[in-house]
């Protein structure tokens, strides 16, 4: 399958692995990369510059295809020094970075400096254009079903995935809810140029989570992911647990950001990513979840929706256009 | 264009006007089924079961194709005899009928005794496998992206559709967030048979509204609705104006049912529609108005959707595979 995307990237599927905190280590994104995909690593899974440096170079010993090292800004509430992620990024020999949370604007002439090319992670099409101005090479724009921050418009990808890719000249990709075939050939329909797919990826055999994680991203349906958040405009979508339950109560009940902190802090999310003891903390998954039914490797979930999506085009559609 | 739902329906194009209240005219219905789509009349636009006759006679010297009546049950608050509006529809000869609201099952023995295909319209996967059982011909489903009531679960159509498509052995009919040929295209890649399309059949010359509000769709983008009546599981997603943000801050504050009605029947819906002027009262219109940027006929607007959805699956996907 060739798009824009796959010759921009040098890739050979219009397919990219979600940029996800614990879960975008060096193996999934060389697991995604070999499979044909685009691998992402994410910087802040290191918990150090000096431990990006070395999972990166841990990367290409596992991969020679090309794989993007995602930088989040402003998500976390820790303190991190970005300046100097930047620079072990521009300084290994990365050719592709995932810009996500803020404008990539601080970062920019850095990573054009270095041969980077540049994947905008966004939830708008205003940021979308903004970011398109700056120079950066693709969008990768998230509707309102996908995991993690779908921002506070909830436009589902239905709608925003046409509009980006209808406003923008740069090629787009589309995230959220897409974990198939189907949902490929629907996004290049829709005008975009490949897709982004992160709770999909969670739930394959080089995902470095728990198989017990793995498995309730297997058994949710659609209606088995919760909103949060809302209420401090930081909206969160997670997979439904006691917990996300119990904040949603709290913010309904008008409790302010500090009390759902104190909530969040007593419970043990560390626990449910490495025991897949799934009540035990927040697990982030997306709506997309309703179409993941078993864990395959990298290999072969990439090379099924490439030939599910051509099947679609051959088939099913041409036969309807006659 | 060839699907299950044109075989089985007897249409030339797999797109269905939305059972819009107060748009929903013979004229309108006519229009949308001599242009190859099916046009679909809203019984409770007529305010007697005897006007609903008169109405569908009057659809029939304007068409000679199927078009459907659509029944929508416990919707609005005034009592309704809807057996009566059934006696009618079961006597007038139609052979297509859409419900909405409620369960058909009170009806549908009477609509098959006379031989009349249902569509069942529905926001869920679960509502949809039970109208199936119930021997419905066809599922119309509403994703969270739609105007008027898109339920209580938020599922955008890009998960929705597939999920339905998947779950069900009948037609599939997507709806929300669909106003031209890539939507289409995309339904149909999703495993839909169709599409049902609202807001874009308000704008076009044949719907009998006012030249303001459809140019108040032409001028919308994807963030000009507003989702209100959430917090009395009744929600509703309409064009934001100031009438709609002032509901919305009558919900946030904690205001009841009771509050809300007060205020609107304070204000005049029916000026809003009869001169155009938007603010004068609620209108419903969903987020496809951000793809509807002019005023067709409705020939011209069910031309272009199936001219630019073959062209998108016979040269951008088919040279996209090779």
């Amino acid at each position: 399958m060739k798009t824009r995307l796959t010759e921009l990237l040098g890739i050979e599927a219009p397919i990219i692995c979600g940029g996800m905190m614990r879960v975008g280590t060096a193996d999934l994104a060389a697991a995604v990369s070999n499979a044909g995909g685009l691998g992402v690593m994410t910087a802040l899974t290191q918990k150090t510059p000096k431990e990006l440096h070395d999972e990166i170079e841990r990367c290409r010993t596992l991969t020679d295809k090309p794989f993007a090292v995602n930088l989040t800004v402003g998500v976390v509430a820790t303190k991190i020094d970005y300046d100097e992620y930047v620079e072990v990024i521009t300084r290994s020999g990365v050719k592709i970075v995932e810009t996500a949370g803020r404008s990539p604007e601080p970062f920019m002439e850095r990573f054009k400096a270095a041969g980077i090319k540049v994947i905008h992670k966004c939830v708008t099409v205003r940021h979308s254009l903004a970011a398109e101005r700056l120079g950066v090479d693709v969008i990768s724009i998230d509707g309102f079903e996908c995991a993690g921050h779908p921002g506070e418009h909830d436009v589902g990808g239905i709608v925003l995935f046409p509009a980006a890719a209808r406003a923008l000249k740069i090629p787009v990709v589309a995230s959220g809810g897409i974990a198939d075939g189907r949902g490929l050939a629907a996004a290049l329909a829709l005008g975009c140029d490949g897709i982004n797919m992160g709770t999909r990826f969670m739930a394959t055999q080089e995902a470095p989570i728990h198989d017990g994680i793995k498995q309730k991203i297997v058994e949710m349906d659609e209606n088995q992911t919760q909103i949060i958040f809302r209420s401090y405009r930081n909206t969160a979508r997670v997979y439904k647990n006691s917990i996300s339950k119990k904040v949603a109560e709290i913010e309904a009940a008008g409790g302010g950001f500090e009390q759902v902190h104190e909530y969040v802090s007593g419970t043990n999310q560390e626990k449910a990513w490495t025991t897949g003891d799934i009540e035990a903390g927040m697990v982030t998954a997306g709506m997309s979840g309703a179409f993941v039914e078993d864990v395959p490797t990298c290999k072969e979930l990439v090379q099924r929706i490439v030939a599910d999506a051509e099947q679609i085009i051959k088939q099913r559609l041409t036969n309807m256009v006659g």
